[in-house]
């Protein structure tokens, strides 16, 4: 198996509910330091996983949707707890979309699992990973 | 697959028996940064694996039960060769007893398997990985 | 001149004022991985900068007072950019105060200057340093 | 399962063939930081996946024979693009013949599988993970 | 004093002329991780050292042209020997340039000096830093 | 001015005196991944400020007659706490010496300052700095 990962990064604001979450239910915020890691067991006749050029850029362009936003304003989040778990499997779910409309181009669609993990500070960070 | 990773670390000192460890049979030392990484195929109704609070908490008491100390006089390890893998795998019994003692909380029992990994240096980590 | 290095971090939300800042002009947010180096030419005694004990829970204690906050209700920012360089010397200030409490016991005041570093990513940080 | 993680970097020149590969058609070059990942179900009765020692020498012997190259012009590389995924299975494939000829002596037998991280900057990586 | 970070990177092939260098006197190559710190003892009414996007985008630029090069056939750096010590003061002098042609804007006149790190490896880099 | 960087690491037991080091007082242990710093404020003929390959093998020497040591027992450093400052400042003092002797070659005695910073966890360090 192959895998290709690429980093990038986003800056949020938001709450969470539910007494779990202690002090974190107030406002507040948060940077995730992102890994995309793109997985096959062939690589392409040039010998890569996936054009390396687009998976950055929309990655970025994912990340972008998000960055400098109030997630408790995000009307595409309604009704969500934007834990980091959530927000893996966010970029995770739209990351498929993107794929599926071409977005990495022809080899994208030989991308067999994506595992997405988000960093959220030097001692903690969730992952979502799933077929494609 | 849903993971939560949190970091913590402890220092011991310890010595190893056998030819195959030269001058690491002498009594030294060693800083352990530990990253646990905690799994579950489904998230709880407050978009969770596990309560991070009472995980990092949990983590921190099964550490400070082997931090600071001499490994070689520890009854709990008395026999065994405290090599970075055995030590990755005490970490996990114990964190798999704490779970059973409901340490993590209800949704602790939602968590399917774990990774435990101890980074040594910049160069050499361990790691066991199991099912809970 | 040595040196001692302590880490932690803070969470909050916060927005911008200025057409310089863009897209942050937006309420947004942050995690901040602070280091803090104390320096002195001298060590005491026991051979050491400062109690690591209380270097580390004073920090943790001026960074609590910052985090799961927006920054733009904090009443003692109010007026304030609260800019990566601004937090940085916010930190500095406190820190400083916290000497002069004598939070880090006698040999707190043989502390000559520190370094406040704040990584809001893993492609940026800010920092102040000064004279206590 | 228990992993071992030995980690050292190679530096070296080549260029892609494929205008996938943009600018990085020209003769350019990287440095590689390796993880190398050593995996087994069981450990050995000194409580080990593998002799620590004579792993990181053998990985250090197999990047040395690949450090300050041009790989452009390398023999056992020829007709290849010496993409990141297809260094990280070269490496691979070497070291499972090194395994084979006992370079890892009795316990490099019991490695069930192995994975190849090739980190080529703070933002890209590519792996190969296979069984041995 | 204040001092902003920015972090990217650029990957290149050269060779050094001189026996000290041993095996790398061969055409090799090279991943430099480049941090850029700006700093000024005040901040500007914004609250901020530099405007950051002007100064990541500078850095880039200046990256760029040198990326995806052989530097043996870069006029810029002929009869030079390209080490890490040597492009540390090369992208010095570069931004150096730049700042006097406001490409860093108004503010960028108030950066007193300013420390560039290439990082080559997990275990080597080398710096430049003076006065702007 | 300019600086070289280099990494490496040793592990070591050890035990404090002192009151102010809590649970610390017991024998314990801890990896230090060292960063040596070498300063000047020009080149050589080559482009360096020392050669790096002597400068890694001496270091190496260094940290190997400390590792894999009980401190407590170590005949050099009796009668010392080996704190994190003390063993950074006995790393400064050792590599003095050995460029005294010539272990860095000639343009060893270029070298106007070093800084050695010892990180002890992903949360801690210390460093000594000074004049050779």
């Amino acid at each position: 198996m192959y895998t290709v990962r690429v980093r990038d990064h986003f800056m949020i604001a938001h709450s969470f509910r539910g007494e779990v979450f202690g002090p974190a239910q107030k406002l507040h915020g948060a940077t995730y330091v992102v890994d995309v890691e793109f997985r096959s067991t062939a690589l392409d006749d040039s010998g890569i996983v996936v054009d390396i050029g687009l998976a950055t850029e929309t990655v970025h362009k994912i990340l972008g949707d998000l960055n400098y936003r109030n997630l408790d304003e995000e009307p595409s989040l309604k009704g969500k707890n934007t834990t980091t778990e959530v927000l893996a499997r966010t970029v995770f779910d739209r990351l498929v979309d993107a794929i599926t409309r071409d977005a990495l181009g022809r080899n994208g669609h030989a991308i067999e699992s994506m595992k997405i993990t988000l960093n959220e500070s030097h001692v903690a960070s969730a992952s979502y990973e799933g077929r494609v």
